[in-house]
C-alpha cells in the first residue's frame, strides 16, 4: 500500500518499496527462527509464532517509513542493515501493542479478521476444551503480546546502538511514553464522566500526544535520524513535523472510529463508541452540545449494548455540536503546522518528498 | 531473607548481602528515574511505577543471586556494574511475569498483599468510577506488566552486552522459553483433561522445565556466568545444576501451593486448586487415585466455587494416591542430581558453598 501507487518509477519509490520488502524478509527470517525455537520447546506453541506472524504481514509500515526517512534525512545509506532491523523492531512494537490493544478494548477484529484473543477464543471453542473459552482467549494473547514485545526488543538490541545512544533513548522513551498514554486512554474512559467537562478536550488532547503523536510519529521519524548521528537541530526538525502530524493522523484516526466505512477500516461501525473511548471528538461534543445530548452522551458511551439507532443518534450529536467539524479544522491546522514544518527541514529533496506523501496519506486517509 | 542468617560474620554471606542491597539501590534509582519521567506525562500515571517498585521491593531475589554466583563461578570481579545491572534486569523481569500471571492466574493476592490487577480495581471501586472495576483491574495491569518488561530490557540494554554476546542470547532465549512455558501451562489446563491419563506427568514435566526450571533457575546462573565469559564446559556444569534444581524448586511451589500454609506462602489455601493448575503433582494423582476419584479430580479442579469440603477432599486424593510422596521422591531425585553436578563445578569454594545454600533453601523452603 504505497503512498505513491500512481508513479511507480520514482526513485524515491522505488527505494521506498525496496526497503519495505527488507522490512517484511527480517521479520520473515526471524520469525522463522522464533517458529524454529518454538517448535522445539512444543509443536503446540507455534501458534503464537502464527499470531504474530499474520499481525506483522499486513499494516501500512508507517512507523517504519517514518523511521527509514529519519535515517535517509540525517545521511544514513539506503539500504543499511541498521535502519531494516529498526523498521523491523517497530513494527514488531506495533504487533505486540495492538494485540494487548484489543485485549484491553475487547475488540473482537483487527484488520478485518479475528484479533488475536479471538483467534484463542475461537480455538478453545473448536477443540471443545475445558474450563472457559474467554478467559483462555485473553490469557493466551496476554503471553502472545509479552512475546512479541520480547522480540521487539530482540531485534533492536541486534542493532548494536550502544546502551547510552540517543536510538536507544528514543526507543526506550517511547515505549514509556505509549504505555503512560495508553493508561492514561483507559482512565479517561472511566474517570472521564467526573471530570469537569470544559476540559475533556484538553484531557484527550495529552492522550493523544503521549499514546498515539509520540509513539505512531515522532518517536519512529527521531529514531531512524538519530540511528543515522543526525544532530540535535535536525531532530528537533523532525520532532517540529511529525508531533503535529501524528496529532492530526489521530484526529483522523478517531473520527474514521465513528463514521468510518467499516469496509474500509476493518473495524465494525460504533466500536468505538461501545468501547467508551474519550476522544478529542467526544471532548469537543461534550464541550458543545447542550444538555440534554450531553447526558446521552455520558450515559450510552461505552456500553457494550449500543444499538443501531443509539449509535445514530450519537452520530448526530457529533455533528449538530459542531465536534465533527470542529475536529476536521484541527486536523487542517495541525496539518499546516506540520507540513510548514517540513517546508524549513535542512533535508535532501527526495526525503521531503517521502515525507510529505507519508504525511498527507496520515492525515487524508480514510482506513 | 538470606539464606546464612545464621552466619552473619561469613565473607560469602557479607558480599552476597552486599550484591542484594547493591540490585535493590538499582532498582531504587532506576524507577525513581522513570517516576521523575511519568510525573511529567501525568502524575496520574504514578500508580504504574509504584505497583512496580512494591512488587520489586520484596521477593527472595533467587534469580539475581544466581546469577550473581554465576557471575563470580565464571570470575566475574565482586560489586562489578554489569552483574548488579543483570540482577536488576531479572527481578524486573520476573515482576513483569507476576503481574501478567496474577491476571492469567485470577489471583487476587501476591505476597500477602493485593495483586497488581485488584489495587487497580480497588482504586477504581474507590473513586466511583464508570465502567467496569474488573475490567479496568486487568487493562491496567496489562499496561503496568508491559511497561515493567520494557523496564527490564532497558536495565539489561544498559549493560552493554554485544548484540550477539553469550548473555544477550541466553537473555533472549529465557524470555522466549518462559512465555512458551506459560502458554503450555494454560494450554494444559483446558486440554489436559481431554487427553490421555497416563501422559500427564510427562506433559506436567516438560511444562516445568520451561515455565519454571529454565527459567527461574538455569538461565540465571548460566546468564551470569557468560556475562563474565565462562566457558561452555562451565556454562554446560551449571546447566546440570541449576536444570534439575530449578525443577526439584518447581515441585516444591507446587506441593506448597495445595499443602502449603496460607501465613508463610502468602496465598489463599486452595488458590491453585481453584485456578485448576496441572502440576506434576497432578499427573500423579490423576495417574495413582481410583477411577471414582480420579473423576472427581477432573471434575472439581478449576472451579472457582470450590468449598473447604472439596478443597479437603482434593488434599485426600493427592495424599492416598501416593502422589504426595512420589513429589516428595522426585524432590529428592532432582536435589541429589543437582547437588551432585555442584560438587563437580570447577569453581571456587566460595561460590559453591553459595551456590549449595541457594539450592537447600530453594528445595526445603515452605514459603
Amino acid at each position: 500500500m504505497s503512498a505513491f501507487a500512481a508513479t511507480t518509477e520514482d526513485p524515491t519509490t522505488v527505494e521506498q518499496e525496496a526497503f519495505v520488502a527488507e522490512v517484511a524478509d527480517e521479520l520473515t527470517s526471524f520469525l522463522d527462527e522464533k517458529h524454529t525455537l518454538l517448535g522445539r520447546i512444543s509443536p503446540d506453541t507455534l501458534v503464537l509464532v502464527d499470531a504474530i506472524r499474520s499481525l506483522v504481514t499486513g499494516g501500512k509500515r508507517m512507523r517504519a517509513l517514518l523511521a527509514y526517512w529519519g535515517w535517509r534525512g540525517a545521511g544514513g545509506r539506503a539500504g543499511a542493515r541498521e535502519i531494516i532491523l529498526a523498521g523491523a523492531a517497530l513494527e514488531l512494537f506495533q504487533a505486540a501493542a495492538l494485540i494487548h490493544d484489543d485485549i484491553i478494548d475487547r475488540s473482537d477484529t483487527r484488520r478485518g479478521g479475528p484479533s488475536v484473543h479471538r483467534q484463542f477464543s475461537t480455538l478453545h471453542a473448536e477443540r471443545n476444551w475445558a474450563l472457559n473459552e474467554e478467559r483462555f482467549g485473553h490469557a493466551a494473547a496476554i503471553l502472545t503480546g509479552d512475546l512479541c514485545l520480547s522480540f521487539s526488543e530482540e531485534v533492536f538490541a541486534s542493532i548494536g546502538a550502544g546502551a547510552a545512544s540517543p536510538a536507544r533513548s528514543v526507543f526506550n522513551l517511547m515505549r514509556a511514553e505509549v504505555m503512560a498514554g495508553q493508561y492514561l486512554d483507559i482512565l479517561e474512559e472511566v474517570s472521564g464522566p467526573s471530570k469537569p467537562h470544559g476540559t475533556a478536550v484538553a484531557r484527550a488532547s495529552a492522550i493523544i500526544r503521549f499514546k498515539s503523536a509520540k509513539y505512531s510519529s515522532e518517536h519512529p521519524l527521531v529514531l531512524g535520524g538519530a540511528l543515522a548521528g543526525g544532530s540535535t537541530e535536525l531532530l528537533a526538525g523532525y520532532s517540529a513535523f511529525a508531533l503535529p502530524l501524528g496529532e492530526a493522523f489521530q484526529l483522523r484516526d478517531d473520527v474514521l472510529g465513528v463514521f468510518g466505512d467499516p469496509a474500509q477500516t476493518g473495524k465494525p461501525a460504533g466500536d468505538d463508541l461501545r468501547e467508551g473511548k474519550r476522544t478529542v471528538l467526544v471532548g469537543l461534543t461534550i464541550d458543545g452540545a447542550n444538555e440534554a445530548d450531553r447526558r446521552f452522551v455520558d450515559s450510552h458511551l461505552g456500553r457494550q449494548d449500543l444499538g443501531e439507532d443509539q449509535i445514530a443518534k450519537l452520530c448526530a450529536i457529533m455533528v449538530d455540536s459542531q465536534a465533527l467539524a470542529r475536529t476536521e479544522e484541527m486536523i487542517s491546522g495541525l496539518s499546516s503546522t506540520a507540513f510548514a514544518a517540513l517546508a524549513a527541514l535542512p533535508v535532501a529533496a527526495d526525503v521531503r518528498k517521502a515525507l510529505s506523501a507519508l504525511g498527507r496519506s496520515a492525515v487524508s486517509r480514510t482506513s
